[in-house]
């Protein structure tokens, strides 16, 4: 899978695709990440991608222009199969639509800035507006970092342990069980029994129960109660 | 506002808190940002610090030792008005919780990885859990970005102009309504007439026009309908 990520502040991005699982799919060829520095498409020498917005207000809007030619450079080399602007007015990004975006080839991920991108870069080039949740960020960069590791840690051959996606909140529909390791004991605070027991099958019926037990407590919503 | 995160990949932190909004916060002196490496404080001189779930099972869970010492150090320094662990069953975030955050002076915030830590760390050292939304990441790392990010761009003085922050989604409630800047018309595509008239009453009633709608259509149940 191919991720081309357009942003002002591309810079930012570079140690969290350096690291980890998202560096490791990288190196097993199974992940492209190429980050696309908006500045170079500028309108002027100045390097200038943003103006004041029509109407006046604080905060400035990213120009279509130099989006248009950013994708455009793209599309001339390869097809791709989604161009998704993170904006907090955007789809609320779930496992759901992770596991979707993971059977793609071709991606372009724009980065919000300042007060947002032109309404018609949404309207002409967009083709999916996806938000991390109900909060606002500074950029749409960290947006990007989240949905790409989302994305790339369930492309199959990415984790060593595929089982242990599986497993995973969301993955489900319900959050995860407690976990434990050594020591059983620590400063008064013991393991429950059971999972020492070395009883798999009551250890996995524990674990079920005490992930509904959670859920129930925590994210009603997620059983539909 | 002073972060300690806690991490065991602190590197993959270093670029986010190194750019725009958040590096000028702290140039600024307004915000303090300690990361921490939890290897520092492993078990063994091998670095260990996680460990095989008890029960079994795929991935590895992160030993209480290590996270108690880290934490131990740290309170031994200051008083801490939160322990935050970043986890995808923790209380969801929304621009309310950050806007809470963003009265504390001193939070560490302990990120996740593999399997999360263990249910000790939990019931003994953290205060409260953050969840940044429904999917799962390779670690809390992203998530700690995330979160730091919100709080940081609503401390007083962060932002050059306050007015910017609070006409951003869902700090009213609504989401943003669409904006535009030059040129007034690119390849056919014009900007709304409204926008050009100078007519700043008309202009504002336009705004929020397009919020509630724009609201209504993508996210009614933030109207509660």
């Amino acid at each position: 899978m191919r991720f081309d990520i357009i942003s002002c502040q591309p810079d930012l991005l570079e140690s969290p695709f350096s690291h980890s699982i998202v560096k490791r799919a990288q190196q097993k060829g199974l992940v492209e990440i190429h980050l696309h520095d908006l500045r170079k498409y500028a309108i002027n020498k100045y390097g200038q991608i943003d103006d004041y917005a029509f109407g006046g207000g604080a905060g400035m809007v990213m120009m279509v222009e130099p989006i248009d030619k950013c994708i455009s450079a793209l599309q001339a080399e390869r097809t791709y199969d989604a161009i998704i602007y993170m904006t907090p007015d955007g789809k609320t990004l779930n496992q759901t639509i992770a596991n979707q975006f993971s059977l793609l080839q071709n991606v372009i991920i724009l980065c919000g800035h300042y007060k947002g991108v032109d309404e018609r870069v949404r309207q002409r080039f967009v083709t999916h507006e996806v938000s991390i949740g109900d909060y606002v960020l500074s950029g749409g960069e960290l947006g990007a970092a989240v949905l790409a590791d989302a994305i790339i840690r369930i492309i199959p051959g990415v984790l060593n342990d595929e089982s242990s996606a599986l497993t995973d909140s969301f993955q489900d529909g319900l959050l995860a069980p407690p976990v434990y390791t050594r020591p059983a004991e620590y400063k008064g605070m013991k393991v429950p029994d059971i999972l020492m027991s070395g009883d798999s099958p009551k250890i996995e019926a524990w674990r079920f129960e005490q992930a509904v037990e959670r859920t129930r407590q925590r994210r009603p919503d997620l059983l539909g109660e």
